[in-house]
Formats: C-alpha cells, sequence, structure tokens
C-alpha cells in the first residue's frame, strides 16, 4: 500500500512512517510544504530505519506530489493548517483515503482543554475541506508522538477509529493494526470524533499531574 | 471512614457500595430520597458481601440522614438530579468531601455524545450546587458500573481526580485506591472535567462496535 504522510516532518508524522516503515513493506512518502524539508525528514527517517536494522527507502515530496497516487494520506498536520493542507492536494486524492489525526486544543492556567471548531470537531473539519467523494477517516488521534517515533517502545495502546465509509474505515483500521503494538477500536461515525479527540488534552492534563507518567497512550479494557 | 452514597440504590452506587464493603472497614451508608428503598438496597448489599464471605453491616437512610457525619459524600445520581440532591442535603455536609461521579450524554442516531451543562461540566454543576465551603471533587466518571458490582472482576482499570483541593482530592484518592484494581489519577482541577466527563459516551460508543468488547473502562499507559 502506498502512504502519504502530509505534514510528515512533524513529529506525529514521523512516529507514524517509522513505524511504518519498521513493522510494514508500505511504501511510505513524507510530504512537506517544502521538498528540500520532506527530503530531509525522509532520509533521515531512513538512518533511523537502518539503526533497527531496517532497509526501507522512504521518499519525500511536496505535499501535493506525495498524495498523487496514494491509497490512503494522512493528515499529519496542526489544526490550523488541516483545511490548506487538504486544499492543496485536493485534485491529487483520487479515491485515496483521507486519514485524519488532527486535534484542537487550547491551554490556560488549570491544564489543556479540548477546543473544537465550529464544525463539531476537526475531524468534521478535515471532512468539509475534502472533495465531496473523498473518504474521510479520523485515527492516530490521542497517540504521543515520541513514543510512537521510538522503535523501542512496546506501545500496547489503542487507537479509535471514526468514518462514515464503513470500507475506508476497515483499510485505515488495517493500516493502525499492521504497526505492532496499536490495537485499532471502531468507535462510530464522523459524529462521534470529539470525545476521541478531548482525550488529547486529557492525557497531558494527567500526565503533569501523576509522577512517572508522560508520553500516555490509552487503552479501552 | 464514613462514607455516604447518595443515590446509592442506582447502579453505580451499588457498585462503589459493594467494593467498599468488601474491599474496605469503611462504614457505607446508601442514601436515597425515600428511606425503604435505601435500607432495601443496603440489606441487599450485605447479602451479596455474605456470598462473597464479607460478613458487612451497611447501612439505608433517606439522602440527608445519609449524609449527617459522613467524610465523604458521593452523589451518584444521574446529571438531571444532582442539584436538587445536593440541595437536599447542602446543611449535613460539614466538614465532608463531596464527590461527583455523574456524566450529562445524549444519544441520537449516530451514537452517545458528551452534553455538557451550561457550567461547564456536570461536576462544576455539582460544584456550583454545593454549599460554598464544601469541597468537591469529581471521580469515579467512567467507571462501568456492572463491571464495578461484580465483584469477581478484576477491573484493572483507572479512575480520574478533578479537583481545586489538594487535600481533599487526595482523600477521594485513597477511597478509589481502597478499591482493588482501581487506579487513581490526578487530572487537576475542576476546570479538566470535561474532557474526563466525555470519556463516558465515547466507552459506550466503543463498546456498541467492537465484538467482545462490552462494559468498558479505560486505563493509562
Amino acid at each position: 500500500m502506498q502512504i502519504a504522510i502530509l505534514g510528515g516532518t512533524g513529529d506525529v508524522g514521523e512516529g507514524l512512517a517509522l513505524r511504518w516503515g519498521y513493522d510494514t513493506d508500505h511504501e511510505v512518502i513524507v510530504g512537506s510544504r517544502d521538498t528540500e524539508r520532506a527530503r530531509e525528514a525522509a532520509s533521515s527517517y531512513e538512518s533511523k530505519l537502518a539503526e533497527h536494522g531496517r532497509d526501507v527507502t522512504i521518499e519525500g515530496a511536496k505535499n501535493p506530489e506525495a498524495a498523487a497516487g496514494a491509497d490512503a494520506v494522512v493528515a499529519a498536520v496542526p489544526a490550523y493548517h488541516l483545511t490548506d493542507t487538504i486544499k492543496a492536494v485536493a485534485d491529487k486524492l483520487d479515491d485515496a483515503v483521507l486519514v485524519t489525526p488532527a486535534v484542537g486544543m487550547q491551554r490556560d492556567e488549570d491544564g489543556f482543554h479540548y477546543n473544537p471548531p465550529s464544525a463539531g470537531s476537526v475531524t468534521a473539519l478535515a471532512a468539509g475541506a475534502a472533495p465531496e467523494d473523498t473518504t474521510v477517516v479520523g485515527a492516530f488521534h490521542n497517540l504521543a508522538a515520541g513514543r510512537l517515533a521510538d522503535l523501542d517502545d512496546d506501545l500496547e495502546i489503542d487507537t479509535l477509529l471514526v468514518g462514515d465509509d464503513d470500507d475506508a474505515k476497515a483499510t485505515v483500521a488495517d493500516l493502525a493494526d499492521d504497526i505492532e503494538g496499536l490495537r485499532p477500536l471502531d468507535a462510530g461515525g464522523l459524529a462521534n470524533a470529539p470525545e476521541i479527540e478531548g482525550i488529547t488534552p486529557l492525557l497531558i492534563n494527567v500526565a503533569q499531574h501523576n509522577d512517572g507518567l508522560h508520553d500516555l497512550g490509552v487503552r479501552f479494557e
């Protein structure tokens, strides 16, 4: 499978690229607004994978070139870049599943809080920005990027998926399941995204208030 | 310690009463709007505990009588009864910590959704209804009642605590920690409650969409 990671130079993008590079034979393409930065990141991911004994080729390209021909396009950009990023690749999405892991947060003196856009969730914002015939799946919202990028970490955490197209959701569930230690769980339709996105600020709050807990993930048991 | 469980005839109240009855020597008092219902529930909990080899006395009383003299008062009532229930016991709270596990949810065709009151969270609603000098701690929001009431279930889940008074929060953390298999985690101040309460509808959505998962709890790892 060909996976484009838009904003793949960021920390979540790095984590996903490394995991798919390490655990699968999927073809991973790192996208960025800047070709050179994309190539540099791809090259550094190749080096990290080589250090872990995996001889993998990871391409780097401008976001629209990365998206072209991909089966899954992951918009691993901050919420405030999401609409622009999706619009920039809109005519390259073809039959690709668009995957959105972004979350909206704000911080005040009490801690981090979920701050959804008027669309209801950042996942819904992505769906609204996507071409009408593109299927959108929300996934990978609550993953600690540092831990994802640490290939020595066993993860053993869950990721929740939402989407209104069952086939697209199954495709992304397989991609999640391909990552060792990550368990995909179906949380229903796109309308169920807010409660998932709200977990991310909570994870930060919990890590800040409890000694010995950091880079938290969540597990449903 | 003396623990009053207001609305202790309900399913969350039952679960907490059974767990504290089984795992601790705390004095548990089941409160209800109706004395007879409270006594019947208390008696049935005693029987269940006896079946598990624990000879424990659980009292039943009207909510205000249950609250009088308690060190911790758990308002285990649905969100829409919370304000009335707290007002009814307000002059009995003295130095008790008021514990609020209630969550606001609504259901539509997509699933369950978090539906906070205008106070920002149900936990904040409880704090607003309590006397000014009463300390309020949000806890036990995301526990599957059926599993809590099943003393053969090992739990192995977390409960998140929020509160603006560290001593009160520590008291409730101890009460949570007293329950075998339940790990209390500090999630900061009362303002951080919405993201916790939002997990409850999510747990229901996840259980509905994944075979073999039900009565879910959450674990931060």
